[in-house]
């Protein structure tokens, strides 16, 4: 096992610098150096499995020596690195292989806005954009969704957490019960409908409804193609735009490149970000459709919206991984893996298996299960994250590019853990 | 002179595919190539030079080579890229070279936040912590100022394009004269004095007042030191914080790497993005009082809030720029340069002198006439923006770090299209 | 049957002077001039029976001549009529009345506010209260509710029509759905305790629950006892005040004083207007439990808050009507007549049967129905009002102390026209 | 001298059941019981003169004779109370006398919207209204300002004591400075033209400004008869409604009708409430230019918006007083009287002189020095207000109608007490 010294050469360096809301620097006290692929070192020459990917943003694993290469081609040879929202030949190089490989094949008919380069902005600008296409200002989000916290975003945030800290009003959003919200045996879209369907409901006709097909931070809920389908029929029907918030789930996380494919739907409007670059740096984007593209010049702006070294990975991601379906069939592979172990386990510990493709995870009975379980899987050398209302769902997410058997020694690690902690203890 | 072509191997690329958001790119049609300090070159072979430097995102240039140079040796040593907020060797080593040579020597005692790397990310954070710190709601900005386009960062902002597609009640903001607003004649301060004094002002006791020293979207309209000096004590006579927001004046850009220091003012929190990684890449970050440090962990959190490539390059920006007080004053003696050159076309056109350090511009009586001299200056291989209510401040920002000549040169051909172009036409 | 021309010597003046805002006038062309008890007479000599009762601000009916000669004493005697909120003799004997009458014998301990004469003034104050007695911002509301329509109550309030002519944000309200809102098979408050009991939900902890025990605008829907009472606990367990706005069901109209008596609840803060008075007159009240009265003086104020011709009738109404059990006996009495003629309606066309006490309906298929019916009514001397989501339920609320044969005669009109109209014609 | 004793029989029935919010009360312990014009009578046989007239509530004294015959023949008559907002005799009756004695001599071309009987309602369906009618949201209201303490007014009201409690976010409302704001010397309407000129002064384009002409609350504030001409023209300039809340300052208070005429403008919109019924009972309206009327029926509804009590008084105080321009002139003849006694008071004691018509006062160097003079008053038989951000100016209100010899009195007990009590003390 794996000795985590409480102290450490820089730790007073943080403390005494780093603002208090620094969060998961708390779990490790030791600097990050280095990371390939599924592996992170450490300064204190700690090897970690990597089934966190940077909540998301890691799909490729880390420096996918493609798209490394390229990178480092790209700024030694001087190629510009900021250009705001100026053509430039990465943005042009990455619009047509986004184009071709995925829009294209797909047959989704999207027009692409760089927002700032986080989720969160990118949110920003799909919610302005959906109210000023339908002239409505009320949006429907879901219970346990995470859509970033900046102020527009935060107020379609479930997390009291998050928005506690606001400090002022958080308007112009009505939550509505996601799936399963009840229990399997409850559907929660006739409540939506009824509400939509009755000008007396009190909930506002709305612009637009967001939603995540898999809930990643909300503790790996997980919506049915079934209901997505009824629930893209059910926004039509009401005069609602369609945001799939894919930032986590999306760029192959679930199998397929976006996570609303299994339901054969089209949303109105898609928000990417995280694993958008494939490299883990800044980079996001909202696709619409034509009709909706109301934006005059500059309206919703930011300096970082260009990022040609992102464009430059971002389009080796998408042409490496998705220009035939093999990707997705491993992805699809390694998911079952997973699957099997958290069968195994929900059924020798009556935690419920969560998730959807390589986004899966186990729900502890109690809170604490959860933290102790993740306390011992970093002794153990496994990186991995919670998530959940009561931070009680463990969130089993290695990267894509994983290797079979390293996807199988970071599983056993797990399961070995996962064990050693009882609920009723 | 230079030929612009109206049409563009590639401009059908971006009409079919990017979204009508999309704003610079319609001043030249070319993409951005390649870029090393003032000069950017496209791929229709055209070199221009940069009074433009992505907003202020790049003081120090395109792709310094020392900067280059680390974080290509970074990245092909599969450095980790993405690594959310666990401590990380490149981010410690910025923190240990940023309290060291920053703010040390200026007796600056800060804690720092990483937030999401863009600039209004981080003024979102700045905000909600005022508002958190003191218990207040109501938070004063000043007349056209620029804080960024998300929805909390936009209610803070004064231009009507951005906070017009809000869709929703921007609140919690009231809005005061900035220096000089009314003239010189008028000092606006005793309006704000009289405003927060006043129990029946109907302006609600403020968490914050932020401000920027030099409004750059705004017209370059500067603050001097004594009317900061006044808003300090002022902001502090009525128990609000005191917030600038240095994302496009601080770094270097007037001279100083804060943009306050010429006023010898301690702001409570400083807000910095645009140039902090000193290479055009994204990261932004909020400096605050330590007593001011009421966050919970993870309470403003975000996927890309370390981004370990900036690291690399901005603490070598740090290391390289600011060990000693020489950078400074080149940029203090290119900033008279541009003054000279200014003054010179104040006195034979009439046309107002305006902005400060190396953000100085010039005001036409008419919009239209910036908008000629713009397009004329692109002919002539100038890349420059335009800033102002009505767009029609000329805004001048080189690199720092742009070579004398380069700079003499540029001046020249701007000086020369600025003659041609008359106002009263 | 009644003529009812469509064109009237005064009906100029109305078109010419008074906004397009006015509503109920265009049922009748005339000018109501006299009236008692359950009678009202118009400028065209038709007498009315009166099933509208000033939406339910006339539950003693017209001119009861014990109010009537009291209020002319009053008057006639130069008693004080505008005494802000001074004490005064007719407020004191008042609330010594009231307190002795209504709240003693119900064990309730309430201190009273006397706010704006309007139901909407006392729901702002009793929102305000318990925002800042819980320190906490959110209020939960019901679909269908009517709380009034200035902006604070309005956020409340859930009709769209209403809403909808806001023109600024509405927040600071979470919807919750009604008892039976989705049919009596689905018990509703297990989606208010998940949604309170999740620290994810998006729903944030409320100040307070405001509920009317019969939704009179919203289409005389019930809650019952049970439901209630589980709404009084589930409040207590989340820490939010329970709000009755009793303005419509109040003051008698279900039997008991209150509406909430059937149900033995207590809540925090009850709000009464409308029938308070006695004599529809103007007149409001907040009830409030002594520990949450943490008012500054004058934190709520306004000019009629003190409106001493209502004192006077108010206090008769209560010394006439609820010194002892018998008017409650009468008009329970009533509502079973009531009761058994609408059961039979909705034997013999479907039509359901909807509210409670002396505010019950019948629930038409179609509310082009409802409209014909009201028509009718209107014609064959019935005055009656529609409510509910499409305005498709008729309302019969009749003074309480409407004589039996009076009663017979407006239930017998009524049966019949109602059977004249089919809902699939 | 008057002794006021601190206990009262009845003091502890207040105490014990009337909330903490109660304001006026705490000035005279007894009750009021009988009063006739400027004379208020007390339970302990105490009269006092009354320079207070219900805040304005009661410019024709309390219990005018005519009307006070004319209201108990009403009622004796079993005249309608209540009728919601059909047509009914007594309103018809006031419409026509108002339009032809209150609108066609003024050359006034409005429309009426009876709304719920306070000002605060009044105003809500006015900024409703403005929003409808322009598609804006934004409204600008002016320093010390009150306009009601319901959300929406609230929101326009400058006063932090009401503010302070909404408990919510007032949003909506942009501050300006009214006339005088800083001084005789400072002309505030540049400020607003600069602000509504500039599309980045960060004040959204407004639906409407609204205004006092004399400040009731604010402190007698007064705008000169040039301001209001130029604030009107300045609103129709930007396409913002005007709209003048003459709750306080109309009905007679300064001499005409309306407070505006003096300015010979004609504002948008209109707002009345307080002495519009002349007895002192509630009645409020809005009065509208004919080509605004957009609402829809009943979108802003309200139980108590026909109030016939109140319709005929009302009647009657517009044919007794406002037939022709004697009563005017009798209020001016007092004014001067009022202004006389206020010059000697300035001269004497450096209090400034404040307010216009019949609502003039005397601002105190410090508040305890008007609360002291206002104690005093009391003690020596005269009511009377104070008002200001501080509660620093001493309100003189008498109704309109009082005989000159009290008057006389009033005003000589005044000057008394005010030479009596030292701000340097």
């Amino acid at each position: 096992m794996l000795r985590l010294s409480g102290t450490d050469v820089q730790s007073s360096l943080y403390e005494k610098y780093e603002s208090e809301v620094r969060s998961y620097c708390r779990l490790i006290p030791h600097e990050l150096t280095k990371a390939t692929n599924a592996y992170v070192h450490t300064s204190a020459g700690i090897r970690y499995i990597d089934f966190f990917s940077g909540c998301g943003a890691l799909n490729y694993g880390h420096n996918d020596p493609d798209m490394r290469n390229a990178l480092v081609e790209y700024i030694s040879g001087d190629g510009i690195a900021h250009s705001l929202d100026f053509h430039s030949e990465s943005k042009g190089a990455f619009i047509k292989e986004f184009a071709d490989k995925i829009l294209l094949p797909r047959g989704l008919d999207y027009k692409i806005q760089f927002t700032g380069p986080t989720g969160t902005n990118a949110v920003e600008a799909a919610l302005k954009l959906a109210r000023k296409a339908t002239g409505r200002v009320n949006v429907v989000a879901f219970t346990n969704s995470f859509h970033g916290v900046s102020l527009g975003s935060l107020a379609a945030t479930a997390n009291q957490h998050h928005r506690g800290v606001s400090g002022i009003a958080l308007s112009g959003v009505s939550r509505a019960p996601y799936a399963d919200y009840f229990g399997r045996e409850v559907d929660t879209l006739p409540w939506l409908e009824q509400m939509l369907s009755d000008p007396s409901s009190g909930i506002d006709p709305p612009a637009a409804i967001i939603v995540e097909t898999v809930q990643g931070e909300g503790g790996l809920n997980c919506a049915s193609a079934e209901w997505l389908r009824r629930l893209r029929a059910l926004a039509t029907r009401h005069g609602a735009l369609l945001i799939v918030d894919d930032v986590q789930a999306g760029c192959g996380r679930t199998g397929s490149f976006f996570s609303f494919e299994f339901a054969e739907i089209v949303p109105d409007i898609v928000v990417l970000a995280k694993s958008l670059s494939g490299f883990g740096i800044p980079l996001a984007a909202v696709l619409l459709r034509p009709e909706l593209d109301v934006w005059q010049a500059a309206e919703h702006n930011g300096t970082f919206r260009g990022n040609n070294h992102a464009f430059v990975t971002a389009r080796l991601a998408i042409a490496k991984f998705w220009s035939d379906s093999s990707f997705s069939a491993s992805v699809e592979a390694k998911s079952r893996a997973v699957g099997a172990v958290l069968d195994s386990l929900q059924h020798r510990t009556g935690r419920l298996r969560k998730g959807r493709g390589l986004m899966q995870g186990l729900r502890c009975q109690k809170a604490e299960s959860a933290a102790e379980i993740q306390r011992r899987c970093l002794e153990a050398g496994l990186l991995l994250e919670r998530s959940g209302p009561h931070d009680e769902v463990l969130k089993l997410m290695p990267p894509l590019t994983i290797e079979d058997e390293v996807l199988e020694e970071g599983l056993s690690r797990f399961s070995e853990v996962a064990l050693s902690v009882r609920d009723d203890s």
